[in-house]
């Protein structure tokens, strides 16, 4: 019989690099009554920037605001960002549609099934398609009508995820354009799937821009959104080989399932606190 | 006991797409004493364009000049473009290389265990670093004097690929761009090896391009040099997922494995005359 | 504008190997009125056998009666096994399950995706766990009830299948063992996918023997099911890189990826005629 | 301008876990003068097993023995097994080989590559054939008379490793069975490649066995030799598809590209101490 002892908070911390912060770290993590069960820690000698997360289970005697005054001193010392989850409160994320299902399915039903650590409490739509899967799943569904020009929109979109107290965007093959001010409030929490292996076929139709240049390799991207088209911060990338006989049809059709792949592993990575940003790219931790 | 029957002949042809090609085409083979072994046909409806690849083996009574005649009747009449290769004649490939020894090793390596069917017979480099390597393969290695300018360089080059009756060329990791008048020369017999996923990275330092763009996987691609840099018919392409723990310089190694194992299928594919090029894009039959 | 055109017929064609087989079979097709879209062949010279599967669409003249007629001439002359399939009659296939939903999921979208050229008119259970899925689906849901003993069981597997016409049944991860009665009658006919890389790991509890062992990678393998468990014709099989950070719950987590894309991969393969066997083992034509 | 800069230790930590384990080591390393540049760990919790490695620089004031010492008593605290390994003094490895060259020329090409911190200060080998070879790269080569019987044959073996004072010896297709004797002499300090995906195809002719057996992918692994054949500890492994046109002898060619990459990976694992050994199996952290 093999007992799993699961986690109770992860703590993520960026600083300058310099000796003993691992050490003051983990003592602190020690002394407060956690168990550290998984730490990764890199750094990023270029920008002489150190990276940790820590997973770790706590005893009896943790006491959670007495853990984060103590751990305040020692990121006053180092000059840290950081910051503490706990597992039991689970990020919420909106989803974002059009018309096409596929990513949307698999973030639903890798989520029933146990692997997303979240909330999916709403799902928005420029298109009414998608409204009989969401109340498969039994998530409300907003179709938000584009006519009435984008600010309005946007603000209308706005609104539905304040009212849903919404952490985190998805946008699963949404078709259509953010603001900049939308991509800038939401920053570094709105994650989008291209379907290109970026930066190669930014930009509309990336699969017919590949046929027609007679790749070999098709491929998606996932990346935070921001105010430059597919330009973001990359989060996860994928590609598969594809034969000359295939139509583009075809390419539509087998580009789907590394989309879905790449969307969920994205968005895994990033609610498993993963993701660090600097510089204009992601910095991914084991 | 298994045994091996080795075809004697590939057949290949493009023509206008019409009823009764194959039927024209596999009857001929039949009644010039020709058994076919393998068979591979695509009709690529959007241009409309038939394309074939036939291996055969033959018995006793086959003979060359007759199948020659009696196909060209066949090819006048369905406008064919066609190319009978026999397995005897082994093409000669020049390789070219500068200073990085890893693709000039994968095809020696791979020649020397009977997996290229082709002849290396010389070796050409800008520069003298690989000149042991060329004599372990006891292969003759000539470094050019790129100081001597462009035009009088590429006659040196041109004369060496004539007095070794060279019929293809092969750039392996050689650093340096070829004039429009040579790509045009040897157009569609100039094979190179570009260390990213093209379209993406073209130009200078792939690897430095890619690591600051954080992307997550690396790739190769190999392609018909032309007058346009990267931008010829690409032949073989292929990725790996990178870790962004690592330094460029892993990305450069890392990228070695996929550098050379793209261009040694691109030039398998080349030498088993998979290739076809129409419309800037090469299409490969199985 | 790129036009498709979609073939009308798929003819696939089995006999010991003579000289003018492609020959005799692509005329028959011209003259009928056909024309040949895409064309596999290939010579299993360790027994002698050839194999061909031509997609062809067809002219106004065509008539199928006379077609079958003028190929049977052909078909007794090369001792040829062959089957014509049209595209507008779809196969009907049953799929069975028990508690876990991600393959049925997979075919069911895939379908509903257009990919899967066939039928589900019935899902049949030995668990009530999966029958909103049906529901969601529109497709009726069947729970056998195991506790009659298997002989009773299996005859009302059957006549469900016989009920709906059924031709081919996929076993979904359907956790039940099928007697050598039922796998003889329907041979060749039942696809089943195990979460193992057969032959490693046959049997029970696959990913827990797979943990235990400490392979690095874990696969699935779909195949033909005969009277000998886990031991059929393999169709299709796939694996990826576990990590040793991982628990066995996240091995059976990771795994249903790859079950799932290898039993949609057999299923379409088999529907696509591409599925030959011979000597207790398959052979695919691409 | 990246600066790099790399660690001048490794130290590996194995112990039964509780609380503090990474606060004592980490603290330990900081004020001994390290700068922990990665550091992995894991808690195996199906065993209770505290598994790390951390790779750090040392300022000016480090001082081996005074460190040691130090740490030995952090050891005793928490019955730890633990190695620290400089990175100047380069393990000794001995390659054993027989006929075939590919996987031997890997391992030479990657170390003049500077991917392999380890010296190869000699070959030995059954078979003449492959002297050739260790002369291009300036290496000692022994061709040990296997007639004599095995037990003067490995001792002979035994003799020449000594002499050379070898820490690892990597079986290079080296195709001889060792005697329960010379692997328990070498427990966990041999690592052999073989050709199959264990634990499937264990024995003689795996690639035989596989296309009789028609699967669809064939694979590698390497893992420490022990008294077992194939049965020893894993350490990596890959697969790769192949299509049932492939040949055996098709089959033992693109076997040969995964044997390579995967003893390559194996040794680098074990030479970068990731490779940890408990109960029968690998652990191999990040």
């Amino acid at each position: 019989m093999i007992r799993m002892i699961r986690p109770d908070f992860t703590l993520t911390v960026t600083c300058p690099d310099q000796k003993g912060i691992i050490a003051a770290v983990t003592q602190t993590i020690a002394v407060g009554g956690g168990n550290i069960l998984n730490l990764s820690q890199h750094t990023a000698v270029d920008i002489n920037t150190f990276l940790l997360k820590a997973d770790f289970s706590v005893d009896e005697h943790f006491q959670r605001p007495d853990f984060e005054a103590a751990f305040q001193e020692v990121a006053t010392r180092f000059q840290m960002e950081w910051q503490l989850h706990d597992k039991v409160t689970k990020p919420r994320v909106a989803i974002l549609v059009s018309k096409t299902s596929h990513c949307l399915y698999e973030l639903l039903l890798k989520h029933q099934d146990g692997e997303l650590p979240c909330e999916f409490p709403v799902i928005v739509a420029n298109h009414p398609d998608l409204a009989a899967v969401a109340t498969q799943f039994h998530i409300p569904f907003f179709q938000v009508d584009v006519a009435k020009g984008k600010s309005d929109y946007e603000a209308d979109v706005q609104k539905i995820l304040e009212d849903y107290r919404i952490d985190t965007v998805v946008l699963a093959r949404y078709m259509q354009i953010l603001s900049p001010e939308f991509t800038r409030r939401w920053a570094f929490r709105v994650i989008n799937i291209h379907h290109g292996f970026l930066p190669a076929f930014m930009g509309a139709k990336p699969y017919h821009q590949a046929w027609h240049r007679g790749v070999k390799i098709i491929g998606a991207t996932a990346h935070f959104a921001n105010e430059n088209l597919d330009q973001g911060p990359i989060i996860c990338q994928d590609t598969i080989q594809v034969a000359d006989t295939c139509s583009i049809a075809e390419f539509v059709q087998m580009g789907k399932d590394v989309e879905r792949k790449v969307l969920f592993e994205a968005l895994k990575r990033f609610l498993n606190r993963q993701v660090f940003v600097y510089g204009g790219r992601t910095f991914i931790l084991p």
